[in-house]
């Protein structure tokens, strides 16, 4: 799946480029919107007492996007079982095939009650199949 | 009462100067460091239930702050009651007197358990005197 | 003109609203896209010399934003001169009545080379016409 | 080498936490910081048209910080040579021994005036023995 994002004044650094801590945000805006296509609410999900915090978060920069570029953002699920989701990303300026920024995260499940680990309910993971 | 910052690299944009809506958060900064030199700590706030939301908030910019430069930040009581803190800030680089940004804030207090405004327990009012 | 932006995950706080710092930072998205719908490209601003820091902001923060709401930011042009442009700024959810927030803008016009106040040249201004 | 930093506000999300993509501008703050105490300022590389952008990030996260914690950045130069330059990073809660997030970056050189890879010149090659 893919999305587009617009780069914001906000998002660049004196080198005139992208800030590279901007990327992993817009990893998580990936992540949001690819589940969103799938008909999972991450609001639900916290209200029903599920967090899902990032546990590990990679990527590499092999280009700088600028101030104003129109970026497609590649969400590529690549492990999603009930303990765990690692998605990878591709950043792109639209329509060019040179790829930009790659990226890996993995985040567990956790209860907001306990705050100790948990297994996705089936409620939620029958949505990834 | 006046704290110190260091401007980080990501705190730029590709102006080469400090982003506007940054000194925002400084401001806040500001503000927590200022009551905590009164014994008020936020967390507890929080954990009693007391929200402080932002209702206003103004900024006017002289001069830029560029990267690495060491800013002293002066953090100015201008109106603290129970329904409301009103601050001032000034931003200069340490050591001299030109002001680089001024800025103002409001906030009011609320309960978190009904989201409406409420006044500032005396617990806390008492450490403003 | 009317932009719809969404609110993601790390606009938040631990409040669990938008942080009002990031209103300040989609006031800019809103200029940035109304002047795009003029012809005006802040790129060739910069390529020309032109930098726009702002010299003042303000908002008032009326309800907070909530992750992953989708939300209308109008932006009134209030006062755009050769030396400098006054924006207006309204958020509401998409569809509802309701403002959450309202701000204001102002920025001068420099000369990068000079770092001096300058004047928007006839190429640009004419576009606002 | 170890430096002290506050958790602001403004670093949270609405899990309550601190936003994983802030570690990732703090191992930024501590690489300035490090390389302060060896004599070598970024501004003086930069306005010797030497950049040094960031290639590769990685971050694990075991416990979240949260708001007002004072953290200790612990910045270990892993591999610093002419070409690239890679650090770890270790962050505690100060004087706790429990490791909260560790980090990686690499970064390598280029040139302002071509955008090309280049060596670190001597002049600050020599300040890293």
């Amino acid at each position: 799946m893919k999305i587009n994002l617009r780069v914001h004044f906000y998002d660049t650094d004196l080198m005139g480029v992208v800030h590279h801590s901007n990327y992993i945000r817009w990893f998580e805006t990936g992540r949001v919107e690819f589940l969103r296509t799938l008909g999972i609410d991450l609001n639900e999900m916290i209200n029903d007492g599920i967090l899902f915090p990032i546990v590990e978060v990679q990527a590499k920069y092999f280009e700088p996007a600028k101030f104003d570029d129109e970026l497609e953002l590649e969400i590529i699920p690549a492990n999603l079982t009930k303990v765990k989701w690692e998605f990878e990303y591709k950043i792109r300026r639209a329509g060019e095939e040179k790829i930009l920024v790659e990226g890996f995260s993995r985040n567990v499940f956790t209860s907001a009650a306990t705050g100790k680990i948990s297994r996705l309910p089936e409620k939620y993971f029958s949505k990834l199949a």
